[in-house]
C-alpha cells in the first residue's frame, strides 16, 4: 500500500473563508464577528470538496494521503490567542469530519492552536483533543509562530518541552511545519518552508534534544529543506561540534518526507539519506500544482520520482511508501491493522 | 586556470579581534575605546596569515582566490552605523593589503558598511573606493543586516537601487552574502547563509529585477542554498506566478558557486543548472573545516567534486574554473589580461 503523509485540505469550502474574515474583522470592529461557529458545511459539500484529492490518488496509485488543514492557513501570527484557538478547533473539526466520511482514503493530522509568545502549554488540551477524541494520528508543530521574524525560542529550548512530553505520552510523532509568512521577505512556500525545515534540523545538531526524548519522532518535510543537499556540510558542522556521527545522532528520530518536485532532487535524496528515513509524500495540489513541461506530468506526482530513483530496491521503496509511515506513526499502523491491512 | 571565488580571511591577526573588542566596549565605556585605527600589522605579519590558504591552493590546484573579509565577522548589527562603516574600511583595507602583496594568489572583494534600517545609499562611499582605490572586482551584499531578523526589505525593493545602480556604474557583481545572526534560531553557517541563499532567489523570482537592471550579476554562495535540490519546486512555482521559464528569467543575472560539500551534491547542481551559471569556490577554511571520513578529503576540497562530476566535459569544466568567473567578474578578467593570462 502507498501511504502519502503529507497532505493538507487545500479545497476548502468557500463558507471557511468567509468565517475567517469576520472572525480577523470583528478584532477590529465587533459588530462584524461572525455569529455562529457553525459553517453550516455539508457532508456532501465536505466529500464534493475532496473529489480532486480522491481523482489524484487513483490516477497516482497511492492509497491513503495524511491530511491536515491547509499550513499556510494556520496563520498563527494572525491575531490573539484566543482567535487561534478558535480557528484551530474549526480546522481540526473539518479534518474530523472529511476523515470519518472516507477513512480509507484520508487519516487525520491536527494543527495546533499557537500564538507566537504564548506558553505551548496552551496547546496541551487541544493536542488531546485531536488524538484522543478526534483519532488522529501526528501533529503540526510550527517552529516560528510569529511567521517569519523567528521570535519564539529554537525547537531545542526546554520553552517545547511540554509539548514533546505530551507527544511522546500520546506516541504521536509531529511534523515540523510553518505556517504563511507575514516578513516580505519569505515567500511562503519558495523560502519560508525550506528555510524552516532546514533551520530546525541545524538546531537539532546543536541541541541534544533526543537524549532527553529518545521515542521522539519528528518529520521535516519538503525533503529536509536545503539539508540532503549540504548533507556534507551538515556531516561536517556536526563533526567541528564534537557530536556523534549524524546518522547515528539525529537519524533514529529525523525522517524528510519526499516533497521534492523533480527526479534529481529524489535521487539525491535516495542516495544520501538512510532508507529508513525517507517517508512518501506529494502535498498534492500544495504549493506547486502545474505540470512540468519538460516531463509532461504534474510537479507534485512524487511517486513517478520515487518509481524510478535508480539506486533503491523494491525493499526499500516497501519502506518509503509504506514501512516507515508504519513505524513513525504508529497509531495509524494500528488503524491499519485493526482493518486488516 | 582555476579560480576560486569564494573565500574569506578567516586566519587574521589576533590584533584585529583585540580591536573589534575595544571598539565595541568603547560603546558602553568610552574609555574603553581603542586609541588607534592603527592596528600594527606588519606585511610580515599578513602574509604569515595567510600561508595555509597559500598552501591549500598548491595541495588543491586552484590558482587564485577572491578574497573577502570574514563573512561572519562583518556583524552589521552589531552597534551603530559609524561602528559598521569604520570596521567595514579596516577589514577592506587588510584584504587590500594582502591582495597587494600577494597579487597572483589574492584578489579583492569588499564587504559594505551596511546597517539595519540605514539607507542603503550610505554604503556608496565605501563602494567607490574598493574599487576605485582598492582596486577589488566584487563586493559582498548582506540581504538582512539585522543578523537573523529580517526586518529591511526584499532585495527587490527599490530601497536597494541606489547600490545596484552603483555596481552597474562599477561593472562589478555582487555576492548575496549574510554575516553571522544574532537570532538564536539560526546557526550561522547551518542555517542563516543557506537560508538567506534560498530566499533571495525567492525574492528575484517574485520581483522582476533584472528588468530595471539588465546587466546586474548576482553570485548566490553556498551552491545556491536549496535552490537546486528544489529545482522542481521553483520552476513550477515560477509557472505558477506566470514568470518566464526559470533559465530564460534569471539564468542571465544569477549564478552559483560550488561551496556543496559532498560529491552528490556537486553532481546534482552540475544536472540541473546551467553549466553557465555554476562558479568555482571552496570557502577553505570556512563552514567546513574537517577532513570526510567517507572519503579522506577535506569537506570543503570542492575541486575534487567538480573534477569528478561525471556529467560534465572538459568544456564545461573550463567555464567553471575559470571561464564563467571571467564573466561574471570583468575587473578581475582586465587585471588577469594585463598579465598575460
Amino acid at each position: 500500500m502507498i501511504i502519502d503523509i503529507h497532505g493538507h485540505y487545500t479545497t476548502e469550502p468557500q463558507s471557511l473563508f468567509a468565517f475567517r474574515d469576520k472572525q480577523l474583522a470583528g478584532l477590529i470592529d465587533a459588530t462584524r464577528k461572525p455569529t455562529t461557529n457553525d459553517l453550516g458545511i455539508t457532508d456532501e459539500q465536505l466529500e464534493q470538496s475532496v473529489q480532486r484529492q480522491l481523482a489524484f490518488q487513483k490516477e497516482r496509485g497511492s492509497d491513503i494521503t495524511i491530511f491536515s488543514p491547509r499550513a499556510s492557513g494556520m496563520g498563527h501570527h494572525v491575531g490573539p490567542e484566543w482567535v487561534s484557538q478558535e480557528w484551530t478547533r474549526m480546522n481540526n473539526n473539518l479534518i474530523h469530519r472529511i476523515c470519518s466520511l472516507l477513512p480509507e482514503n484520508f487519516i487525520g493530522v491536527g494543527q495546533l492552536p499557537q500564538s507566537p509568545g504564548v506558553d505551548p502549554r496552551n496547546c496541551i488540551p487541544e493536542l488531546e483533543r485531536m488524538v484522543n477524541e478526534l483519532g488522529f494520528v501526528g501533529v503540526n508543530l510550527n517552529p516560528d509562530p510569529s511567521g517569519g521574524y523567528w521570535t519564539d525560542p529554537p525547537m531545542t529550548d526546554r520553552y517545547w518541552y511540554p509539548i514533546y512530553e505530551k507527544l511522546v505520552e500520546l506516541e504521536i510523532p509531529t511534523m515540523i511545519h510553518v505556517t504563511g509568512s507575514c516578513n516580505p521577505n519569505f515567500h511562503a512556500t519558495g523560502a519560508h518552508y525550506i528555510n524552516a525545515d532546514t533551520t530546525v534540523f541545524m538546531q537539532l545538531i546543536q541541541g541534544n534534544l533526543f537524549k532527553d526524548f529518545p521515542t521522539l519522532k519528528f518529520v521535516i518535510p519538503h525533503g529536509g529543506g536545503a539539508v540532503p543537499y549540504h548533507w556534507g556540510r551538515y556531516r561536517g558542522l556536526s563533526m567541528m561540534m564534537k557530536k556523534p556521527p549524524l546518522v547515528e545522532y539525529l537519524m533514529k528520530n529525523v525522517y524528510f518526507d519526499t516533497c521534492v518536485y523533480h527526479q534529481p532532487g529524489i535521487d539525491l535524496l535516495a542516495k544520501v539519506v538512510p532508507v529508513e528515513n525517507i517517508l512518501f509524500a506529494s502535498e498534492m495540489i500544495g504549493a506547486v500544482q502545474g505540470i512540468d513541461p519538460e516531463t509532461g506530468h504534474y510537479f507534485d506526482d512524487t511517486r513517478r520520482y520515487v518509481d524510478a530513483a535508480k539506486n533503491l530496491s523494491d525493499e526499500d521503496r516497501y519502506k518509503i511508501f509504506e514501512g516507515n509511515a508504519r513505524t513513525v506513526y504508529p497509531r495509524l499502523d494500528a488503524i491499519l491493522k485493526k482493518r486488516g491491512l
